[in-house]
């Protein structure tokens, strides 16, 4: 492996985390993702190592003028956006999972990666690992809800889970909404179907029982019970928990329904002669909406409880959602998450909690 | 049983089927409900029958001046809206009872009720029961896709369903699509997570492989395979076919997304005064496309494969929502869907088709 000081032989201004960034992953490629790293060290300072092939990555560097500037580790091959959960197995010496080695290494903090999901789920999973005590990681992503974000989560990462499982993700979820929104004490509820208890299919049923009853024992949770799809946007829960398949689907209903509405609202802004005419008066006020609305701003989904941050980013990110993804993964690695989460899961008083007494499933 | 001639004494004036409409269901009680039966009396020339509190109607009745126009049933018991599943055992004679009644005797054809979703279900589920060879019977909803509408279904009647529950549903579901929106040959899409084969949950990943390995068996199915919330309301299909807790999180997702798409474009587009300006000029055409995403506009949710037609309205339906529901009943029940389902589920070929093989699960 060609390795050009990963921890910054060149460093960047100033301390904190380091981020092992894939350069290879995305639908736009390296000269996204470069573009994004070189604005990251420059205008946030940033600690950036590349992740993928030495001399694409260092001619790109060239042509911003940043050929010292952000290190690049050598990973000859990648995986490809459509390639799944198996990829880890078929790659070893993938970006994703060179970058991976560097966290293991010590050598980094966290993972950025605008590659597929699934490969870098799966990747980052089989090589980081999940924190002791912890079942499965989660992936969690943030809606935009006011007056404050709401972190969702599992978004896709478990597509069957079990209901030891969604109680962690709660747990999970309250440390991200801790560290990254500052919440002292984050609301939590169950996403499911009718509001009472009882409602809903069996997995989500034992889980909202099994939350309902543990919440009060430490690791306290401020548990609030069921959260129905109309309100999974009210900004009424600070976390949301369900299983990766039910919130796959959610998530991404909720980002087709966004496009959906916004179409409908420009067709019929323009639909008349008097419309069109209010429509430019607004133009500015509908762009900003947008870009607030848009996927990219929020840096992109974490996934959560492996030994190491690891922040995927949209496959269509350009070097602004690059930048601000790695902004995310320098937070949370600076704010400790992975000891907030292990002080949640494996809490101080002698491995009594219920949490502890659940071990690990068979098939895990 | 007070009765006044279920079948029309003061017969409306042209032939069709009965609707019995459940006049005490909905947020807002009789009021609505029997002037939207005058209207679809008035105006559509339906047939109705009003089933609920005699007296109460009759008044109701007078003051549209229509007291001989549309026949009452009297029924002394109601549903409560927030009466779910055990309903239906315990008030016998509550008005959904009351109108599935009629439907048994053969006074009528269709039941529309504004009742509670759970507790119309359990009712029309017990006294009608599933048409012989339906496994379960599925919750039915129209997404305004363009440029043809979207059938969701199941939303929301089984929280916990089998594969060989979601392939009838499909075919539930493509009878649906062809008498209501008069397609030919009604394109089927499986709701679940990525698009490539095998990914999915379990239930998701076997009902998938069911409905790919047997759609070219009569009863043929144009089955497209996995559809992505993303592309719910895409229109690429004509149909989406889920489990009742994953439709029923996606529907009411979607319903919740569009008012937050409003809501955050009515703030954009009244920040400032010059996007105000523009919002004057806009207000008919975003009015209209309100009107059209309106839930109430579609007719309500349909249960599919009881003996009957089942249209259940919004909770929060205005007289308006209640016209269009009994003319969605009417519709479906003129066009014979029953009939069109027994032909779907019991194939005429000596019942040596799989679907008619599978039988009833132990606990139906």
């Amino acid at each position: 492996m060609n390795q050009a000081g990963p921890a910054g032989t060149a460093g960047p201004p100033r301390g904190g985390p380091v981020i092992a960034l894939d350069a290879m992953g995305g639908d736009h490629g390296p000269a996204e993702t470069v573009a994004g790293a070189v604005a990251a060290v420059r205008e946030h300072g940033l600690r950036v190592v590349l992740v993928g092939r030495l001399a694409e990555l260092t001619g790109l560097l060239a042509e911003h003028g940043a050929a010292g500037e952000v290190p690049v580790v050598h990973a000859e091959d990648t995986l490809a956006m459509n390639e799944g959960a198996l990829a880890s197995w078929r790659r070893p010496r993938s970006s994703v999972a060179v970058a991976c080695k560097l966290i293991r290494q010590g050598d980094a903090s966290a993972l950025v990666s605008a590659g597929s999901t699934g490969g870098v789920v799966a990747t980052s999973t089989v090589r980081l690992r999940t924190q002791p005590g912890v079942l499965r990681a989660a992936l969690a992503v943030v809606l935009p809800t006011r007056p404050r974000p709401t972190v969702l989560l599992d978004a896709g990462a478990n597509a069957d889970a079990k209901p030891e499982m969604l109680v962690q993700f709660a747990h999970l979820g309250a440390a991200y909404a801790h560290t990254a929104h500052g919440v002292a004490e984050p609301r939590v509820g169950m996403l499911t179907i009718g509001a009472e208890p009882g409602k809903g299919n069996r997995l989500a049923r034992k889980s909202s029982e099994l939350l309902a009853a543990t919440a009060s024992e430490p690791p306290r949770l401020d548990y609030r019970g069921h959260i129905e799809g109309h309100d999974l946007l009210a900004g009424e829960v600070d976390v949301v928990v369900t299983d990766g398949f039910t919130g796959n689907v959610a998530l991404k209903t909720v980002e087709g329904t966004v496009r959906f509405a916004f179409d409908a609202v420009h067709d019929a802004l323009t639909s008349t002669r008097r419309a069109r005419a209010g429509a430019l008066l607004q133009r500015k006020a509908l762009r900003g909406l947008r870009e607030s609305l848009d996927s990219e701003s929020t840096g992109g989904a974490v996934l959560l409880g492996l030994n190491g941050t690891v922040v995927i980013a949209h496959g269509a990110s350009r070097a602004r959602g690059i930048e601000r993804a790695c902004m995310l993964a320098a937070d949370l690695a600076a704010s400790r998450i992975v000891d907030q989460i292990r002080r949640r899961v494996t809490p101080p008083a002698r491995g009594t909690s219920w949490l502890h007494r659940l071990g690990h499933p068979d098939d895990h």
